[in-house]
């Protein structure tokens, strides 16, 4: 079982934004930026194109009124997105809020957020949807 | 009407990979690794999410056999995905085969091919899909 579905189970603690039955959006424990979101489908599946083409259709459009909130709430220039997928084997799409490339430059520290910060990013973001 | 128009339309030259009445995905001009993608709506829209619902559900099932395609052809771990958008008033979404995170950081400086690198790699790249 892999670390977001611990999350998604409520295993383990996360922010969670929305959910639905075959997908669920939380806070990015490492955030590059603040409003940092992972968009996860259910079922685990490693690599992104080998999910199953009835979520793929899904995926962005469960996303969308998500990355919307978070340009409302965050200051930014747009919402990237981003699928890299090299560290946990279950496929998952980073909604980064940026104002350059940078600000999704996996390469980059993550942010140190204190609990109060990530709850606070969650109940504005949910406030917005 | 923007660059990726021009593409789309044939007035100025570009690498096609594939194409169908609402997409058209080709080689970016500028890649960051060999193989690099770009997976295009033919209307324009600035902002990704500002696209329309039917073009979002369709997106990632264009880009699917291509990204495929791409991971056969060129030795990575898997193909990443990354939308930014800063820089041409288009939505776009860079399809990159990656062997690590820092494969997708456009930071980077970026890989200067010559047409016929450019071609090699379209055709290998068309016979996969």
């Amino acid at each position: 079982m892999t670390i977001f579905t611990k999350i998604i189970n409520g295993e383990i603690p996360g922010y969670k934004i929305a959910e639905n039955e075959h997908f669920c959006a939380f806070l990015d424990a490492f955030p590059l930026v603040k409003g940092h979101t992972l968009v996860v489908p259910k079922v685990e599946t490693d690599k992104f194109f080998d999910v199953a083409d009835e979520l793929m259709g899904e995926w962005l459009l469960f996303a969308k009124p998500i990355a919307r909130a978070i340009e409302q709430v965050i200051p930014c220039n747009r919402v990237g997105v981003c699928v890299v997928g090299l560290e946990v084997p279950h496929a998952h799409m980073h909604l980064i809020p940026i104002n350059s490339a940078d600000d999704m430059n996996f390469s980059r520290s993550k942010l140190e957020l204190t609990p109060d910060e990530f709850k606070e990013i969650q109940s504005q973001i949910i406030a917005a949807l």
